[in-house]
This record gives C-alpha cells, structure tokens and sequence, in this order.
C-alpha cells in the first residue's frame, strides 16, 4: 500500500507504494481505510531529524509516520465491541499499557509507558493502520473529513484549554500555529472575557484574530511587545492576565509567560522548547505564587468527549478554516515544504 | 524600647534600647507587647544584605525587622473586635490591601499591595508591635509561646502541604531545615505512606527522621542521592513520588525534583533559589506531566485554622523540638550566629 | 425620601415620601442615590408575608425593602477607599461579620452572621441607600442602568453556573424565570454542548430558546415532560445530562432533576422549595453518585468578577431582554402586580 | 465444590457442597481459590430478602453470593498480564463495561452498566471466583488473610473518606458499624483535627473511640444527643462541623446530619436509608450552602492504591480489630447470626 516511512536518521522521510498492508492481528484489533491525516509539529520534527525524535524512532525503522487521522473501519477483531465495518472513526494514536497507576487512575495520558504510533510503532501516514479496539472514537457522520483528519491535534488545545479555569478570565496565548488558534476560540467559547494572542507571524496572527482572539500583537516588533504587556496589566486591581497558555515553545515567549501573568496566575504549557530555559523561579513563579501544568497527550478519553462537544457547540468554523492545504498523500513533499517554509496551517493528506 | 534593626545596607542588624514604641494610631489597631519571636530564613538574608531585599529595604530604614512572634495585646484601637486587653495573640505580618482582585477573591496571600512588616515597616525584634485588627490570631493558653513564636513559619509547611494531596502518597521532600522537618511531620499527619527527606546536613536529616520522614539521604554523598533516586522508583508501576516539596531553594535540589517525580506528579515549591536555573522544560515539565506550584505566604486565614487544628491534632511535639535555641534578644547576634553557621533550626528571642 | 416599606406583618407594602433619608455615619460608609432598583424573587415573598421571612423582618419594622439597585456615590465616609462621589455603582447587600470561619477563609456568601439589608435593615426600594466601602462594587460608565440595577440577581445565577462544569456538558436547567434564562445563556457562553430547560410557562420558555436553551419543554404536558427526559437519555453511553440546575423551587422539579441526571452528575440548587420534600436518597442520589450543591447568595466577591466579565464577553443582549418592565417607584404595585401574576420577568424601579 | 447460595426469593440462603466449579473461560479471566471471604451489609440484605436486591438477583438464581474476599491465582487465560499462578490476590467485584462515558472518563465507580459478582452473577461465598485480569489487584505477602478479606469494604470507607478535604476539619460521622469505625481511624490518618461519632450501640462507640474517634455519643440518648449538638456547634466562628459522613442509613441520622453541620459544610452519604427521606432543601440545603455527595462503590482504581497506601501508613491495627468473627464456609448461618443479632463487626468465613 501506499505509506510515507522514516527509514533512517537522514533528514526528510520516503514515500512508498509498496508497504505492508497491516492486518487485524489481535482479537480487540480495528482496521481501518484511512481517508484523510493531517501533518502534526510532531512529523515536521520527525522529518527534520529531531535528534531526541531520531534516537527513539530508530528502533522501529523502517517505520509508517503519521498519527493524526480519520477512516473507514474494514475489519474488526473478533471481540472488537466499538465499531463495526463501514463505522467513520477516529483514533487515539497514544497506546497505553492499562497496567501503570497513571493508567489505572484515570490519568492515562501520562501513562509510563505509552506507545505511540507513528513514532514507536506504524503510524497512519498510510492506507491502511491497525489500531486497538479501545482506542477507537466513534465520529459524527457530519463532520468532515478534514477536521477529523486533526482530532489528536485538536485534542491537545482541548486538553490545555481543559487544565485552567476560563469563565471571565483575561487570557493570553503565546503562539498563534493551529494550537493557539484554536485554543483562542475554544477559551471564547469556555467563557473567556478577553483573548490576547501574540506571534511573529502577521498571517497567523490575522487568522488568530478572526476566530476568537480580542487582540493580537505581532511580538517580534518591540513596541506590540511592550503594548501587549500593557494590555496584560492595564487593570491595576490584577497587573497582569489571569491564565497563559505557552503554545510556541520559543525561548522569548517564556519570558513573555512570567511577564504576563498575574501574581496567583496560572499557566498550561504545550508548546516544546527545543533547548532548556533559565528561568528566575524565585522571582518569577514562586514570589508570584503560579501554578504552572506540563500538558502531555489528551485525556484519555475525557478530551475527546469534550472536543467533539465543543465541535458539537461551535467549534467547528475555526476548525475548518485552520485546514489550509488538502493533497494526495503523493504529494506529500509539497504538504511537508508548506510546512517547513511556515506558509499554512494545518496540511491534510488523501491517502 | 529594646529592638533589633537594619540601619543601612551594610550587612548585620542593629541592637538599640531606645527604639520609639509603637502607638495605636487607628481605629482598628491592636499594640502587642511580644512574648516571643524567631528568626526566619529571610531575617538571616536580611542580616546579609541580600541584594533585593536590601534594595527593596532602603526605603524604609532604619526599620525594625522580624515578623513571627506571639505576644499579649496591651491596647486596642476604638473599632478592634479581634482581640482585647490582656489576650494572647499572634499575627499575619503580611499587609493586605484588601482591594486588589487577590483580595478580594479570597486569595489574600497573592494580594499585589502587600506590605510585610520586618521589611516595609517596622516588625516585631522588639518589646511593642503595632498589628491591624484583621491580621490578629487568638491562640489557646496552652501554646508554648517559643512555638507560637514562629506560627507565620510554621504557615508556611502547612500552605505548601495543603497544596497538593498527600492521602496514601509517596512524597519527597527536598530540603531538612525547619521547613522539611515540619512538611515531613505534616506530611504524615495528612496521610502520606511514605516521606522521604534529602539535606546535606546529618544533624538535621536525624531530626527529620524522628519526626515523619520514613527515609532521609544525605545527598551530599553521591551513593546515598543514587539510593535516594532508586527508592523513589522503586515501584515499577509509577517510577517516582507521587508528589515533591521543594524546601532548600538549591539547585541540584531541582535537580532531584524533576528526576524523582513520577509522570503526572506534583511539585510545590517554597525554597527560594538564590540565582536563575536552568531547566529542561520539554523533557522534565511537559512530556512528564508536571504540576508545579510556587508557594508564597500563608493563605489568609485558612492556613491559620488548619495550622491551629493540625497543633491540636497533635502537631505540637515536632514544633518544639524544631525550636533549638532560646535567648533574650539582647543576645540576638549569637542567635543569628547560630543560623548562620547552620547550629541550629528554629532560634527564639525573648524580649 | 420616597421608599417602599414592610411595617406589619400583614400582606402588602406600603408605599411612603416621607422616609428619613439615610446618611453616612461610619468612616466606612457610602451614600448612594439609587438609579434604579428590581423586583427579586424574596421581594415577592416579602409582598405575600411569607411565614419565615416575616418573622425575620418583624425585628426591624417599619423596614425599607429591597436589595437589587444600582446608582451614584453621594457621600463618602472619611476612610472610605473603593468610591468617590460621582461614582456609579452597585453593591453587595449581605452585610458580612469579616470574623467567622467563612469570612476568613474566602468564603463569605456563606457567613454564619449574614445582615442583608432589604430584610433586617433598611434596603434600596428608595431614593438613598447607604452601604459599606467593602461592599461597593464599580461599575463600567456604558452598563445600562436598568440592568445594573440587578447584578445581585445575575450573581445568584453565574453563583450557580460556576458550582459545575460546563465545558462540553449538557445541561439541563429547571424553571424558565429570570434565573434560568440567565443560566441558560451563561452555561452557552461556558462551553456547555447543549442546554435543555423546563417550565410551565410558554412564555417563558420561548425567551430562553432565544437566549441560549437549544430545546424547551413544557412539564406542564405529560408527552412534553416524557420527551424532556427521553432527549436527556438519549445517548446510550450516558443516560442522562450532565448536569442539572434547579432554578424553580418546585416539587415536580426534583423529580425531573433525580430522572434526569447521569450517573455521577451535578446538580446545584437555587430555587426554593416552600415546603419539606420527600427524596429516595438510596436510588437516586448514592447509588447515582451525584454531587449536590446548596447555592446561596453570590461569591464574594469573586462572583461579581465573573458577572461583570461574562457581561464583557457578551451576556449584556440577554440581561436587557429580560428587564420586561420598568416605572416609577411611585408605581410600585403595579410592578409587583405584574410578578404576582407571572406577566413579566424582572421589572425595574426609577426612584 | 462449597457455596453459600441464592436461590429462591425466600429469606435465608443455602449452604451447598456441589456448586459447579467456575473455570478460566475467556484471555482474561483468573481462577482464584478463595482464603478467606467476608460478609458485606449487603449480603445481610440478601439475607432478609430486601425487595429490591431480590428483583434484580432473581435473574441470576440461582446465584453464589458474596463480593468481598482474598485468595490465590490457580489458572490465568491466555492473555492475563497482572496475576501469575501462586500470587496473592484480592479483586474488585464490580464488572465494568468499559465502554459508558464514566468508565472512558476515569469514573469507572459509576459506570451505568456495573455487573456486581455475588449479585448479579456468581461471586466468592465459595471453594474458586473467576474475575477479569482488569479487576485482580496484587496484594502484599504480609497482609493477614482476614483483612484481605474485606477490601472492598474497607475501600468503600476510603472512597467516602476521600471525597471531602480532612485536613484539620472537624469531622462528624454517623454510624459506628466497620464503615463508621474504619471512617474515624482514616478521617483521623487524613489529618482531621476532631472526629465525633455517633451510634445507638455502646459496644460499636467504644470500638471507634478506640480507633481514631474523639468523643462518641449514644444518641439513642436525648441528652447524649443534645450534647453531640453542643460539641458540633462549640465554636462559635463556624457553629457546626466541616465533614459530616452518614454511614448509618438511619432516618434520625439524616436529621443529625443537617443539624450538625456549619455553613458551607460537606457531606458523603454511604449508609442507605431504606425508605424514602423527607427533608428541607430550602432551610438544610440551600440557605446552608451545604455540598452533599452521594457514594457508590470504589473509584476504579484509585481507591484501591488509596487503601492499600493507608494499610501500609498504619490502618491495620483497626482492621484486623474489625474482624471480629472467623469461621469456616460451612458455618454460614452462625456468621448471619451474628450480624442479625448486631453482635459482631466483620464476620470473615474461610471456605
């Protein structure tokens, strides 16, 4: 079948029309036609040869990329219970040992020794993927197929979005790729009062704009720096916005969160930096007594019900527009180079 | 009067018996003659001269420092309802504005106005303090005064303990001077299995031994922070404490709070590291999970309930063992020379 | 001044010109002259001497009614801090004690020494009211009047929404008066997936389907209360909403609240009912797991944070339909008229 | 082999020598040889034929009873990861569905299609159990067989103990059978700074003042009842307590519970009322501000790493005191005796 692999630790990644079909191995299997996935941060990684990324993938080279997508199930485990042939799903790409504390707490995002496919495992850049039973998500048939093509990637803003109290709060947003445009509608639509999103990118910023966010400013010019930070401390009861969300991982984007905040503040960080940060914890998170939460994965499956009913309540419109390049999976290298060049969004695939 | 200042920003503090005694200006002032009053890991930086807080001292000198005692109300403003002549008080030495959005929100500990006394205006190394009705603390007769000496202390270990969930946890605590002593003890009074306690102090670790840790490792010795490491994973189910408090402000302290935590676990930190650190956020915050929570003040007054309850649920003991050293205050620079060479925990004046 | 009063234990108010105008006595005090001034639901009790709040109320006869108002600062006391004359304004009007348990620990709507003025003192049903600095809550110069003059109900209604999570959840709301409308809009604009609500009224209920509720039911017809629940059961991995929130105090509405929610549901509850229930603890509320909130009054003041925010982020459209009457205090009766009769939803005064 | 069983709606059950054994039918399944096995309130209930568990049991029958035991693996399916042959285990008896969206939430205790072995199918009043490798929770080596026996049970108390905030709370709770005493021991390890109990039983009172309570009061007693109150209601800054627990299913006790708590206090409610109740949500509920949960079964699995924890910080000694009755299987009717007649706390039978 048709697949694009990461087949060793050089840079890029190689399509192929003849890679194995997987096949339903295992009583509690699925197998599903993949009709659409959508490139994640993650696979932009993956293709530049992320060291950290390279080291742990080269245990299963070569290997099927991808981990975002939607299909048609073709076949079901004999003791399958969650879907059944011709069934439109999705899927929870993090495979979970159901055996940790994590897991056995319901907290089986941050389950010890998670498996993820498309990394650890094949993944669904593909015509094919083979996922278990569990990980199954039942979709709407309404719900088009190229935002259900990113419900991971949507999952992880939900998640982020989920860690903080939203009602009347003053929310800034550092980052505005599709996580951070989506996480401004969605703190709308959770009761936001206000939505401030920065970036460097006058494209992104503009999207950000029109779907949820009150203010943007464009933090590479020193004065939208310095009036962000006025706008985040102009009420003199608080100086500062009450919750911050970290979706770009960039180093001045951190100084930015700890400029932002107010004392008592609280901040959910999903974007990753790429290096280790130095970072003034006296002064800045405990004198300012933060509470700061790491967000990993989607909650296993709490996130997933919460998207789909935020989709269910108006998600939607944002969603769509944040795909901005639909392909064949053919065309892979002109999805990776939108990308890589910084020029789109989200970049969906039709295997 | 007989009081303990800083004058200037030269290092060490002023003894003076002709300090002006504080008078009940306000309607809603109590004057308290102190019984008793200790030293506070920032009285000590006071002593030094550290950077900030000398700066931040300047305007204010000469000022008396100091701001945990307890003592005996001797005049009260017309309006004061908290306290009458003759009462045995203690004191929040935190000012609140009452007007920010912290304030009023109930979280009064992050009040963005606060004026500390010992600091900003004058404390309570001296015969008189002068206390805002508000702030006053009745205390039962039968508190040791040398313990409710130090209340705003022992607030501390209470609010970070209360920051995070200890019934049946595992939980380090990273730090063993008067505060790890006191997290340990109250760790275990609120359900924690297992306490263990890193110092590179012996003296202290054996106390914290005695009083709630289950394990104590001198992490100074490379052998005992590796068995340290070890004992924390030792459960192939979590890989790590359920829970971190950091109480030393050192930075291979942090080091060890990011390498002992389980995935999804939680850090309250209250140690005030001297310097900026540099930390992993993508390896040991985000892809872990993490909760991280910087601990300032003493919530107002919900610690000071739980403080009083868990004394009389049987707290006490561990308090008064942590109060190594008692003096009159005239003898104050042996009671700092005692902090400062690391002789002792708490240190109490009697003025 | 002009003023409605309760001066017996008999049905009705009275309606007077010549009540002594109020006047700052304390540092602490502000003098207001009220703008306008809305009918609550305890007004109408008042109206109809209801048995427990005359009782209450007779220790202060003749007492001017009222609690709801907003209007410009006249005078201030000499200390007092939150307003100026000129300002405009609406207040807190449960007079807190700032020394019980509650109070002290952020938790003053449920202060064991609540006075509310409008029922053991004199409230704003009058051309002054005075009140404490504590209690003054600014307000933004473009908030219509007519619905600033009854925040402390939109407070009793964000109170309610913020005791459960909305995000993604359905919600049922119970009773279509001014508190459930403003519910269903706020549990909209707080992420909730879908919103039901019931009532008897028509009327009522085509205004909330216009803000907020996605489906309406008349209880009052059989088939209407059967499809009520079946909607609400509708999805077989659930079986009922997520949460529910008694807006009617009605006795049919507990039952509909117990057959509606899901296991492991929440419910908070507002309305009140006249008279003892009759409840199956062990079949509807431990084998269900539910959680059940008592709400009383509004946070304090986080709540008006809240309202005031929500009204930022766009409540405002909802507020001002629901302001159906507004006249003269001199028409006093005919305000009251119309709530006796059901006609209206909030009606507003203009001393 | 030997069961206890159901088998007709008549009262009593039937000893049997001939039950057919129960075999590893399914991947998952584990065949366990039952050490010991305890009886549960509900199984006195099946005892006396309550209508309600009879309807619902009537499909099974007949049916071995039991639900609460300890014994060893002696056949694992195929697929079974957590139990090897030899290990000593106990299990959770509540059969999941996995499927509800309160098992894919992480509230798996109130999953809407539970399956309880030893009422819906067959359970451990028996010689072997089989249970899904899901339920089988791993017990340590040294833990004595006969409070093995009851971890389900004593899960249920950790369950309930767990869904209020102890630390130095003022904890009244209702009821001093096993569920009530095991409630003072664990409210008192969980930091609570006072626990009262009430019984009409003096045998139960002194158990549970030896193990954690404070006071107890026979409130079969006017006097002893009115002083309950008093003690509740001492302090006159809260005028009641913070945590109330009814675990006596008791109408008075339901009285008691409204009385006894302060504004804005929390309750857990785990004993069943066997008739409908009738209270007063206006005055009891909602002017009070009060937060009731309802409490079923054991959070999967959090609960059973919460009571295996609190064993292992000190709860066996109350425990194993708890049992105060060993017998083997065969002499069922004299364990039924014992509980009929309120003479003993845990009656553990060994088949």
């Amino acid at each position: 079948m048709k697949a694009i692999m990461k087949t060793s630790p050089e840079p890029g990644l190689t399509f192929t029309t003849d890679a194995p079909q997987p096949r339903v191995a295992g009583a509690h299997e699925v197998l599903i036609k993949v009709r659409a996935t959508a490139i994640c941060g993650t696979d932009v990684d993956i293709y530049k040869s992320d060291e950290d990324l390279t080291r742990r993938m080269s245990k299963a080279f070569p290997v099927i990329t991808g981990h975002e997508f939607c299909g048609e199930v073709v076949e079901t485990g004999k003791n399958v219970k969650r879907a059944r042939v011709g069934d439109y799903v999705s899927a929870e790409m993090h495979i979970l040992c159901n055996e940790c504390y994590n897991c056995r707490t319901g907290a089986g995002h941050a389950c010890i020794n998670t498996v993820i496919k498309g990394i650890d495992s094949h993944g669904c850049f593909a015509e094919y993927v083979v996922v278990p039973d569990s990980n199954i998500v039942p979709l709407p048939a309404d719900l088009p197929e190229e935002v259900a093509a990113y419900l991971d990637a949507i999952g992880n803003a939900v998640h982020t979005c989920s860690a903080v109290d939203m009602v009347a709060k003053r929310v800034a947003i550092l980052g505005a790729g599709p996580m951070g445009i989506m996480a401004a509608r969605i703190a709308k639509m959770c009761g936001a009062r206000e939505v401030l999103v920065t970036d460097v990118n006058e494209m992104l910023l503009s999207v950000a704009r029109e779907h949820g966010a009150d203010h943007v400013f464009n933090v590479a010019k020193p004065e939208e720096r310095e009036e962000f930070l006025r706008v985040c401390r102009k009420e003199n009861t608080r100086r500062g916005v009450d919750v911050a969300l970290e979706m770009s991982g960039h180093p001045s984007a951190y100084g930015d969160l700890f400029a932002c905040l107010r004392m008592g503040g609280e901040a959910a960080l999903l974007g990753l930096p790429r290096h280790p940060l130095t970072v003034n914890f006296t002064k800045d998170i405990i004198f300012k007594g933060l509470t700061i939460k790491g967000i990993i994965g989607r909650k296993t499956y709490d996130t997933w019900f919460r998207m789909l009913g935020l989709i269910e309540a108006g998600l939607l419109d944002t969603l769509k527009c944040i795909v901005t390049h639909q392909m064949p999976l053919e065309e892979f290298q002109r999805g990776f180079d939108v990308k890589l060049k910084g020029e789109g969004l989200k970049v969906v695939f039709r295997p």
